[in-house]
């Protein structure tokens, strides 16, 4: 008689070898994070060569997983660019923390998926409670809690939640205008993220207008109301307004105040993408940048990029959840459930694109204990500082020359000797391997952006950084 | 002179405290995970318990992590729907395991944004390479690899790499017929996942088909033909059509190929959703509902539901990768460099809506070696074998009847009594605590679903479910 086959040895299931990797992975981890500021930020690598290390095949047979372990440093390490690093002062930070990284392993060990309130209710109830507690942290209207009209729901990333307020945008336009979309127009900075562009394009948007800014990179509002009224001649119709705290390119700010009253005399979505700036709304002085927040119809901040947490973990909090649930519930028999039939409880599957979530309010649970709000305003104050005191001594060299207001915590400067001096200076900084600065243009100039905000940045670490800039200029 | 403030304690970002707090974690997990199966599946909650049990406001100072972790057994344990359970039978599985649960850890840990192959190449090349080995694995065509005209991409998961692709069917058919979204129809049948519907929404199709199907719930091409006929009639476009492997309802499988060769005579965009079904193809038996897959534009299936690794992990396959990138590429300054533009390299970020990305492949790739394929053949076969076994025994049964053929592992199956009587036959199963099963419904029929795929389920699992279906019934 045939014996039934084996069970493959290591057994990926055998709890307690589990238990003895995890500790290994942990120790791995930490020793990792202690020793970023040894390696450069950029490891050298070429296209192809994390590939060439890898077999053609997929094993057929399990490996133990000390093999695994270690080709993260024969594979993986070599081929990062370490956004962790405490030279990192590239794009936006993707700030990641102790505690946010034991949410994850928390939530990866638990292994809900909270689509419904009934496939977990503490997943649901915890992502409430804490979007809550953050309408309180960040003074954003009281309205906008689940326990009112409004609501707050984790997404993906900001990309994400502008995307979902562009497509209740459309729905609502073509009810009240019964337009197609390709008669509606999206209006937002020439300075936004390109995921307006994106989003704008993927809700299906015949046009998006890109509009004029001030000096300080502030969409002008008589932009906007020029734009109206050259599209209203043609025969458009305005569906979707997306305002910025804190822009990619320069960290603007656009007048919330008089771009929202001109959005709702048009009737148009006003949505808010304060993918960075939002965080810092922990702290009251920068509050000034949130007036005119009750003429908001969405709005967006990561706790991934600026408050400790984890990707992915995207806050979009809505006035009005009526319209999004409306628009984005599809309730096939398999989901129905007394629960959700009773109204009672807040099924979070309605207020997006996907159906399956993972449980991100832990890890932004886990931050908002660990850190306190008195840690995240901490860490908050010390990047703006620091991002301060860079801009200062920008301010105070004749060969460099700032080009926007410092708002949160990003500097964006030029050489005067012209966009190829600019660019040399950039290519210096990042060829030291300690730093990494994103070199990027505006209206054809070249300039640098400093971004200070990686969670293991200190103060020493920016003072080497201007003591690298001041040499190179 | 006033002193600066001291760091409050506990510090957030001590490692070594990490260290050790991990370490307590990874204990934690662990003991959850051997511990689940004397839990009921479902913790019994009422709407608001959870929330009853935090405080209303956020913390103002750090929390030390004992604290915290007290917490997971004190609110959130007792608020969970165990997806990872033993007893896990309901909707479809939302797989873990321990090689996928450390690779969460690694890749948190790491905490790179892979949204561009520069901004870390391990992430970008690792995905593309684990996603290639795939190909082979599951015997997809070799043209979908990333070294040929296609390639592979992680999403989140198959509603959004659907709505992926309906965006680029819309914007085909909009270049090659020039009419607005409004005039296009997407098909599908009337047994596809919720994620169809709500995806042509998202995109801003005019028209959705939901296809008639034969007596094994797999879509009717006579029904295509004939819905395409009539629309054309009717002045309509057809753009999209979206193919079945496993749907949600009982895993019915759509004639690949039948459809295909419509779909191409029409130029349609061919979508196959095998979210669910996908994951069986590394077992060669199975292969046979793949037929036709040389007529496929993109194909998704969730590793995340039936290949041992955690949400979020869904794989998206097209045919030729050019349309995808045409139409999400959107390259503003600051995401310009090098190796972008020597074309040499995948930039991901213009394979999905999102800019963002966390370093998904990982978790797969810990996967795949630590299971080798050999041992996720293994999982795979022993829980068809089992829900094959349930069906036999259901078909033995002269109270029970079982209503679709069972392709993967999915056992859909009404009481002869009725309605009624199927309903207080699930409400019993899932009474019981031990087990979890998904009352459903099919053309005003009720029915019972049995999704075999929990990591955890053994045969005695299935066995002491068949129990006490029998004693139920």
């Amino acid at each position: 008689m045939m014996q039934p086959k084996p069970v493959p040895t290591p057994d990926p299931l055998d709890l307690e070898a589990f238990r003895r990797n995890a500790h290994a992975l942990v120790d791995w981890v930490t020793d990792y994070l202690a020793g970023l500021g040894a390696r450069p930020v950029r490891e050298p690598v070429e296209p192809g060569e994390v590939r060439a290390k890898l077999p053609e095949d997929a094993p057929e047979l399990p490996e133990p997983f000390d093999a695994v372990l270690a080709d993260l440093d024969r594979v993986v390490v070599p081929g990062l660019t370490h956004w962790q690093h405490p030279g990192w002062f590239a794009f936006f930070p993707a700030q990641t923390s102790p505690p946010a990284v034991l949410g994850e392993l928390a939530a990866a060990g638990i292994g809900v998926q909270g689509m419904l309130w009934a496939t977990s209710p503490a997943s649901t109830e915890l992502e409430s409670h804490v979007l809550d507690w953050l309408v309180d942290l960040l003074d954003v209207p009281q309205s906008w809690k689940t326990t009112g009209p409004g609501g707050g729901v984790l997404q993906a990333g900001a990309s994400t939640a502008t995307h979902t307020a562009m497509v209740v945008a459309r729905e609502l336009c073509r009810e009240r205008t019964g337009a197609p979309a390709e008669k509606m127009v999206a209006y937002t900075s020439n300075q936004a993220h390109s995921s307006l562009e994106k989003g704008a394009k993927l809700t299906g948007f015949g046009h998006i207008r890109l509009l004029d800014v001030d000096a300080d990179f502030a969409v002008r509002p008589a932009a906007l109301t020029e734009a109206i009224e050259a599209d209203r001649r043609d025969g458009l119709v305005p569906a979707f307004l997306g305002s910025n705290v804190g822009t990619t390119g320069t960290a603007a700010v656009d007048p919330l105040r008089e771009l929202g009253e001109i959005a709702r005399a048009e009737q148009m979505w006003h949505h808010v993408d304060a993918a960075y700036g939002g965080s810092a709304m922990i702290c009251e002085e920068f509050r000034h940048h949130h007036d005119g927040l009750e003429l908001v119809d969405s709005y967006t901040f990561n706790p991934h990029k600026w408050l400790a947490t984890n990707l992915e973990c995207s806050v979009m909090w809505v006035a009005d959840r009526r319209p999004l649930i409306d628009t984005l519930s599809v309730v096939p028999p398999y989901l129905r459930n007394p629960a959700s039939e009773s109204g009672q409880v807040i099924d979070y599957r309605d207020w997006h694109a996907p159906l399956g979530r993972p449980f991100r309010a832990l890890k932004l649970w886990f931050v908002l204990r660990s850190f306190g709000a008195e840690g995240l305003r901490r860490m908050i104050r010390s990047h703006v500082g620091w991002a301060r005191g860079l801009a200062d001594r920008i301010d105070g060299n004749p060969r460099l020359e700032r080009i926007a207001p410092v708002h949160f915590a990003l500097v964006s400067f030029v050489h005067r000797d012209g966009n190829e001096a600019t660019d040399a200076l950039a290519a210096d900084i990042n060829a030291d391997g300690r730093f990494y600065v994103t070199p990027s243009e505006i209206d054809g100039r070249r300039f640098v952006r400093i971004s200070v905000g990686s969670t293991w940045t200190t103060k020493d670490d920016v003072d080497a950084l201007w003591d690298l800039i001041e040499a190179s200029a």
